[in-house]
């Protein structure tokens, strides 16, 4: 049966330069490429902080969707959270030129009263402190995944800790795996990050696809004593934009896995190859405009191709 | 039907150093880690050069398995190829500290009477010209596959772009494809590879895995437009020593397709699947060491579970 999802995190203007061009002041933050992503499978209920200049235009990108604002809060006489940033080359990793908080650094999230009683929740990167925060106004869910970063590694470890003792999985990149586990190899990290005591961690490598490693639960799949899973980055020839594509992934994962209402080894494998494709999809154009106009059926139809090419 | 394959490439003392330790003057070289891998699945004809040092015990590690070494030429006086280097961190890349070319230098590839008629042909790592003049020694051959690096791609382009013209499918890293094409989408990079010659391309991204992309022919499976097979490597918490791992996927994959004597497009994929197995044994050790105590069995039972993670 489907649960309901939830999701904290930023919401943005992004300036992003790449070898396609340059799109300025575009919506963007995590939060927002997150519940787009997961909206394909999912209604998702959205808690993130906006100033006044947060155009109508943006707020219907999500409002046309099943993407609930009633945990927006907009601070009057605020302005957005402002990133600037660009790729190049292989474009496997942005170099930020410019950072405006503005209402993000001061964001205290409150949850809605109706929200509070929700099954999945996506604390998107943030402060441990805050993201503890949301936990705690959260009733008994189900699965809470949560995404952090470098910042918070060396500047807020033991928050940090605390979060990872309380939640059900960690999704970071292989250089955040690194830097959390002090191990260099990624299997090993993963493995270390569940000591930490997630049940589950996914590594993200950009390009080079994803890594599940679960701790043994209630599954029925195993290998070599761990559950794992591999999976490779759909093969994109267009890359113009690889800006949310972790948020997007993320949120494709957390959508299916709201929808298939099941948590368990096979459920994470497959909501993490729904996620994926997601992804591949977001960077195909600059901000949200490749998936504001994309439909389930595409992503099935890629999923199927995906599908196809790992049957080996 | 299982089809006669044949490898030229080189044949050296090796001395690695890794968080692991020290393995010094230990047996290693292109043809060696190839035609160990490939040996599992299919008999092997070696053609390379040692000098007189070249010791017994090291013959003996080719002799034992299914590896003809009518091919291997002695240089009288002479000293085999020397490589030293070490490997840090995620230890993705080795760093080169030494290399004596020795016999390897004046190398000049002959090929018995009773190899010229061989089906596949694997041209190891080596000058386009040698390996161009190996390719002119075989008659009619199946299919030809050959590796190459940066050192080619930038001082020996145009004798490199004339065996690409004649060859059958090109393996090479992901660096090396960027440098070769000029494009660092490795999608596109693949199919700029096709563009050049070649029916397939196999780019390796080390611990990432490896992408597969070839030209229709009579092939049946098809993925939006091209065939495309993007694998991950096999997850491996234990890895030791990664010199080899190249080599020892190609011999999987070249083993493989002789074993099957088919190279359609689900051949290639099946085959590069056993590539990505063999070498995740190699890595677990120094030199040819966990290769030489690996059976056929072993390689069965991680492939299935490799098949198993991506079952999504």
């Amino acid at each position: 049966m489907p649960q309901t999802l939830l999701v904290v995190g930023s919401i943005a203007f992004d300036t992003v330069r790449t070898p396609f061009g340059l799109a300025e002041d575009v919506l963007g933050g995590s939060a927002v490429y997150f519940s787009v992503a997961a909206s394909f499978f999912s209604p998702v209920r959205l808690v993130g902080v906006v100033g006044e200049d947060f155009p109508e235009e943006f707020r219907r990108v999500l409002q046309d969707r099943r993407i609930d604002t009633s945990g927006l809060q907009v601070v009057r006489g605020g302005r957005t959270f402002r990133w600037r940033g660009s790729y190049a080359g292989a474009m496997n990793e942005a170099t930020t030129e410019d950072v405006q908080l503005n209402v993000f650094g001061g964001f205290r999230p409150v949850l809605p009263e109706a929200y509070r009683a929700t099954d999945l929740v996506f604390l998107a990167n943030g402060s441990p402190v805050t993201q503890m925060a949301v936990l705690e106004q959260v009733e008994r869910p189900a699965l809470v995944v949560a995404d952090t970063m470098n910042l918070w590694i060396e500047t807020a470890r033991q928050p940090l800790l605390a979060l990872l003792a309380k939640i059900n999985g960690l999704v970071l990149n292989d250089g955040e795996a690194r830097l959390l586990t002090g191990e260099s190899n990624l299997t090993l990290a993963a493995e270390k990050v569940l000591d930490l005591g997630p049940g589950f961690v996914v590594i993200k490598k950009g390009e080079h696809g994803a890594l599940l490693v679960a701790r043994e639960g209630a599954h029925r799949r195993r290998t070599e004593g761990r559950l794992v899973c591999p999976l490779p980055g759909f093969p994109c020839p267009l890359v113009r934009d690889p800006t949310g594509a972790g948020d997007s992934f993320a949120g494709g994962m957390m959508g299916r896995l709201a929808e298939a209402g099941r948590h368990d080894f096979g459920a994470l494998r497959e909501a993490m190859a729904y996620g994926t494709v997601t992804a591949s999809f977001t960077v195909e154009d600059f901000s949200l405009r490749r998936l504001e106009r994309l439909g389930r059926q595409e992503i099935e139809t890629r999923l199927a191709a995906y599908r196809e090419m790992l049957a080996i």
